[in-house]
């Protein structure tokens, strides 16, 4: 397998984007990368994506954005794990310049969410669960996930307002961020103030619905682009695990979410202990919670500790949202995967302003697809 | 790159199958295919589909199968490119075998089309083509076909009688396939009265909305599974053409099926002349007639001549459809791909009983996404 480098990143803005449409949206983040490759020409195009059909009436994706974007005949597919889809894609990129079956692959996430009434995009996230034992029964996804945080704050006696931490950081951190979707400071208080979506997440605990792209140029020769800095994809990995939260042997824990950064860690030859910030799936306060346990950050039920202990912001011992995570940055459900990794990339660079993580050199990545069925893991590491 | 061999495959039965839901097809082909591979686990799954989101209330599949089917924590993900998602599918198990990162992929790829009204069906199918300059304006996909059908009558000076053995041909081959939707032969006088769908296309030039699902098991070691001869994937191969017809330079033809033909004939070191039979994407007479010709089996404006002269028979020049194909066999959209691999398979393994075509070795499919946007093509080859 040959070293894979990015060369090549860009994005939209992200947010209520009513003027924009999923086409666009894609086109200005393929346009915008490949300007920066010098008009380098990829030989296979990877989309990541959701819910095309169900709210943009388009399938057929791959194909689609190849011919908008004026990629001609390259072969161009596209990939979906539910809000997975986004690292699923950057996956298939990398396997196919890491096997050497292609030299320069583009990956573009994105995902159209505005132009549909809320029921119908509830409709829609709801596919990612399992259609006959949650979804028939009237679960919602974020109802999903308060059984989830239920649960929880149950097992290990803690209480709605320890997560606090999790929406001030995200949003504190995206206030650097020029194509953040939330750009503004919110406190301990207005998180306590927030109104219920379903008990006990509120407002301030879950990502909104929002319209973005995300584009990556993947390289084997890592001077194909004009990247600041040599950054590498030192692992790539996925697991699974049942699609049905109580299907689980253990409700509280991401196996998935284990299996797929244990093997990430392997590949790249390093630990949590190496890992400068993490951008996890923070969709809603309990997955970040989830997603520090299963990488490694935490024992089972102590992630929400990390954010009590302020140990999550920029400097502290598990930097996570850097650039303000789902919950601020935004979540366009099928883009967000490779959003991660752009966040990422800025910080390798050092050019998070105020988020800056000091010193920045590997980052983890880690996308969810469901409530914890589909994992892609990635590890960037800055070769300097 | 390793050789990469199907040691396992298996089909539901393909049809307005009421009583099965998207679940059990899936994990049918799941179960049969591994069996024969005595209970191999495989690496990966990957999971083809169009519209489980549109029509069966179920996105995230790659978990989804990989939960249902038992399959652990398998890294699990599911590729669409609209009808041609199953050559999709089997393209990226292919390729993962091919570069050493499996060494067992399991490709599985499933439709489920009739719990919906056919309105909800057609509007699906036309998610396909281009939103917003052919679907928005009313175009739905069997008229764009019909376009096409009308123009390549005038241009080549044809009637429609001419097409009558595309229909003929598939239906009399799948009356010996078991698993086939339609096992009826039909004469050339049933073609000409059969009622319109969208002049010209009438409902014998037309492929049926039908569930099924079909699983290939992939393995780099010959010996993996009890497959009753050894036969390789000699090529793989992917191109995009532009997404709407009106685009196209020469809506006539097939450029992005002449380019992936191209390049798997380069793969596997052979040409036209070496393929014993093309299990083509007759989705439609028209399509059958054009991918005749992209693939180098007649001149542009030609193919529908081999049907009219009775070369698409078992013992003709170009046997295709030889199971039935799309037309008789049934066309459950995303799954066809697959489908398509295991007829042949069972052309090369010598059980196609009436439909047999003599001394089978090299088989040639190719399955389409779209108009022609999305084309993935695969060259079997039997090794001895």
């Amino acid at each position: 397998m040959r070293d894979v480098y990015i060369v090549g990143a860009a994005q939209t803005d992200i947010g209520e984007l009513w003027n924009r449409s999923l086409m666009s949206l894609a086109v200005e983040a393929v346009r915008k990368t490949l300007a920066q490759a010098g008009g380098r020409e990829p030989d296979c195009l990877v989309v990541g994506n959701m819910l095309s059909g169900e709210l943009a009436s388009q399938e057929n994706l791959g194909a689609f954005v190849a011919d908008w974007a004026g990629l001609g005949q390259v072969e161009a597919v596209k990939v979906e794990a539910a809000c997975g889809s986004g690292g699923a894609a950057l996956r298939e990129g990398y396997l196919r310049v890491a096997a050497g079956v292609c030299d320069c692959v583009l990956v573009v996430a994105v995902e159209k969410m505005t132009d549909q009434l809320p029921d119908a995009v509830s409709a829609g996230l709801a596919l990612a669960a399992d259609g006959d034992y949650e979804t028939l029964h009237g679960t919602t996804f974020v109802a999903l996930n308060a059984l989830i945080m239920r649960r929880y704050m149950h097992e290990n006696g803690c209480r709605h307002e320890d997560f606090a931490g999790f929406a001030v950081n995200a949003h504190r951190n995206a206030t650097a961020n020029e194509h953040a979707m939330f750009r503004r400071e919110v406190s301990a208080h207005d998180y306590a103030q927030a109104c219920m979506v379903a008990s006990p997440i509120n407002l301030l605990d879950s990502s909104a619905i929002s319209d973005g792209a995300g584009a990556l140029l993947l390289c084997a020769d890592p001077e194909a682009g004009g990247a600041r800095r040599r950054v590498r994809v030192a692992a790539s990995s996925a697991a699974s695990d049942t699609i049905a939260v109580a299907t689980r042997k253990d409700p509280l824990w991401l196996s998935a979410a284990e299996a797929s950064a244990r093997r990430a860690y392997a590949q790249a030859g390093i630990g949590p202990d190496d890992v400068d910030l993490f951008e996890a799936h923070d969709a809603f306060s309990i997955m970040a919670a989830l997603s520090l346990e299963a990488c490694g950050f935490a024992p089972r039920g102590r992630g929400v500790r990390l954010a009590m202990e302020g140990e999550i912001g920029p400097r502290g011992r598990v930097p996570i949202a850097t650039r303000g995570g789902l919950k601020a940055r935004g979540h366009p459900v099928g883009a967000t995967g490779v959003l991660q990794v752009i966040d990422a990339l800025v910080q390798l660079e050092g050019r998070a302003g105020a988020s800056q993580v000091p010193g920045a050199r590997v980052a983890l990545t880690q996308n969810i697809g469901g409530s914890g069925a589909s994992i892609n893991t990635h590890i960037l590491e800055a070769e300097d």
